[in-house]
């Protein structure tokens, strides 16, 4: 007597605008996580490394990586959303809220706010603007993402479509700054930089030197971490006789690496504040090895902050290709060959005083 | 001047029937092992993942995965039990006590319940019931397992076989249910799934699904987290010249696998009760794709408890073989050649209420 | 418009006899950190894995392994002293203070206390002597260590050669044990062994007979842990166009393998003492599987404590090699070929009471 009791997860004609999904399983994240980011990622920056340091600052304890939220957040939302998801086309509208320690209690909500039947008619790109909350049901995060989701039926009906208006970059004035924090004691000796947010110059662009190859239990360990099931990340089995033949890696697990990288030469971009938009371009596998660079695409001071001011910036992470020469777009105006993620974001970095 | 000081396991003429053995190395276990376990098997059941939710149910916080407490205990009998183990034979009579939470501290303690050599007369079966305690004293867990130890000294006497009496399943009245939880403010849409023990019908099956690819730094992580010290999972020098001409997978490990896996189909399985029985078929290696398979072997209410009842399983996890057919036996009756793992165990499930 | 916000790193003209270099990134450590250590290397000794345990014993918690301390430590040296490294030659002096429990801040600061340009001028021999401290300034470690280093511009003036002197081993009054810490409750059945201080010969050598093959994932997750930047260990693409053609194991990671070996043996050197001295012979890479075995140098007793002693040993550890035969030199005099680590330390371990 078979079951009926499994999720095959959604189909695009699953999906209605207006329609909220409150995802399953809440996540207390801890101590726990914080080492597990150190090892997965090797991450430098100091706030979020030393509880000493954090407090010093104004800070409660020190709070957890802000792609590690992201990616928690995000993997609550894929057997919801995505586990059948074609490919995750995209980022948008993305804004992080209050801070995350040890102890919070993380949960997700989404909201399908559009969706667009492709031509072919076999599938098609759903929108979700997905928010993540603490246990007091304060806003961690809020972001917009898309994905090609394919049909169950081929012959469902061809739903009115409706593509969201979204911006091209969060307002500074929804940049939201942790509570009670004040740079005036920040340490950019602890921090390993002496560049504040004074030195960075709008069109700079930083090469981030460092690199680092991926191994198959290292993104299977990252993306468990953050209960994100999608079957592609995990099954060597069904992947062998798929598309790429091998596992893909979670585009969350590329994003941290590329954060990581970017300290050398961003150490004191010390919070992220904002996702502006961003693409995995192209896939990355096991034993590919991760550059990045990164440019400096706006810098704007905060509002009644002398401490710290913002700088929007886009990370480019590359795949087996130093970025010595910024790899963007190759000579045919396409993505270059060895491009893999292209991230814009907004930091907070503290200012001289 | 050589030393005598290191230990190379026991023998079977090293087991008496009566002999207690306290084992080794205590373990405080904490919110980093449940980050590890999480990393790990990217577990989803929602009571073990969320503080708030399993204190919203009356517990004083989201306690252990039950199986990585069997692993606990069971890595602390390896030095003593079944360092030079042939082979792990069998599971019986395992009953989970008071649940684990981070700041306890795990013990073990083996009785050896019976002797059996073999016709061969160069190793024997060895069965012990392990006894897993906190710091209080209070069992956590107490299982009969049985191994092939080989002998030392081929002219060592055949002791008196003992072979003990081991019920096919733990009956309902020994099951322990966590103190003051009380499932009714059970939220299923957080857990995951809509299915409740009225759901569930014997000899029903479910296909769980989801699969994953088993990775050598994977498995020796989960392992020496239990603190298992079994050569057969870590030496690829030595193993090389072996029987398999690689490292084993210590089948604890892919136990977890399938309960993770499992999450698809059995979601509200919030605790296992029992371990009536169980045996690691054939083995697993690194590159292996595990898949899992259930079927409803019982359905027994608990008396006293309208909130929940007890679901007797069995899991079948299989590798580089999709479970859709349920594999279990082969044409000759013999278990099916992708089959590694058959599990019967007792799971807690909250009721409609 | 390229940035100079890149750290490339000193090289050895950087370096001045006197110089004192306050390193970056504290870094708090965790329950999670122990479990990550755990993880990694299967640790045994008791009283860093019970927290009931070392509080028997007079202790707050349990400690964290020491050799973690050491590689956190170390690692927040990388990024000024080591990163442009072609080899790091040797380690002496070295002394752990306070014990590390969870919650701690670490961080780290270096007295350049010699250099030595090499013959062919190109480069030079870099001594520091490192500090970690926690968060209330206690030291937790001191020890010299010292590195060829590249120069950046070979034309750059020769300094004045300055060689520290340094002791062959750190003497017995500079021994800390930790304070409160009463071994007469100590418990050797949970501790794994009846081997105490008294049990023990100068010139004793211990087969450790356990060994562990080494995986990609795990060196990277372990040297990432303790946020050691060092480019070798990372980036495949990088290395596949270098002299060993492979990322090079950290040698940290060597050492903290060979340590968990060592329980088989060492079961009751419960806390490391001093770092004497140690070279790291020759590289390890993935699929090498790691072999120890030791040696009693010598055995002191430490004044004004009857309830334990020292012992100092060498720990040798053998890639693909069993230690059976205790390998050390070659027939030419040379160290063995399979010999990766050469560690002089001492231990303190429970007396007869």
């Amino acid at each position: 007597m078979p079951s009926n009791k499994t999720s095959a997860g959604n189909f695009f004609e699953d999906f209605r605008v207006g329609q909220t999904i409150v995802h399953a399983t809440p996540r207390t994240v801890t101590d726990g996580d914080a080492a597990l980011h150190t090892a997965l990622y090797g991450s430098r920056f100091a706030v979020q490394s030393s509880r000493a340091l954090a407090c010093a600052l104004g800070l409660p304890a020190a709070p957890l990586d802000d792609w590690l939220v992201f990616n928690l957040v995000f993997g609550k939302t894929v057997p919801d959303v995505s586990l059948n998801a074609i490919a995750n086309l995209g980022y948008a509208n993305g804004r992080f809220g209050v801070p995350v320690y040890p102890g919070d209690t993380l949960s997700a909500v989404s909201e399908v706010i559009g969706v667009r039947e492709t031509g072919k008619g076999d599938a098609g790109v759903v929108y979700v603007r997905s928010v993540g909350s603490n246990q007091r049901g304060e806003e961690v995060l809020s972001y917009v993402r898309w994905a090609l989701v394919p049909k169950r039926d081929l012959a469902a009906p061809t739903p009115a479509p409706v593509v969201p208006a979204l911006p091209e970059a969060v307002p500074a004035d929804e940049i939201v700054v942790p509570a009670r924090i004040d740079l005036a004691r920040y340490d950019t000796i602890l921090a390993g930089s002496q560049s504040l947010w004074e030195d960075y110059e709008t069109g700079e662009k930083i090469d981030h030197i460092d690199a680092v190859t991926v191994e198959d239990a290292e993104h299977m360990l990252a993306t468990r971490l953050c209960q994100n099931a999608a079957r592609v990340h995990f099954n060597q089995h069904a992947a062998k006789a798929g598309r790429f033949g091998r596992r893909l890696v979670y585009g969350g697990h590329v994003i941290s690496l590329a954060r990581a990288l970017s300290f050398n030469g961003l150490a004191n971009a010390f919070k992220i504040a904002t996702l502006n938009g961003g693409r995995h371009v192209a896939p990355t596998f096991a034993g590919d090895t991760i550059y990045a660079w990164s440019e400096i695409l706006a810098k704007v001071p905060l509002p009644h902050r002398a401490d710290l001011g913002t700088l929007r910036i886009r990370t480019i992470a590359a795949k087996d290709q130093a970025c010595a020469d910024f790899p963007e777009q190759g000579h045919d105006g396409k993505p270059h060959p060895a491009v893999v993620l292209d991230l814009d974001y907004t930091v907070l970095v503290p200012r001289r005083t």
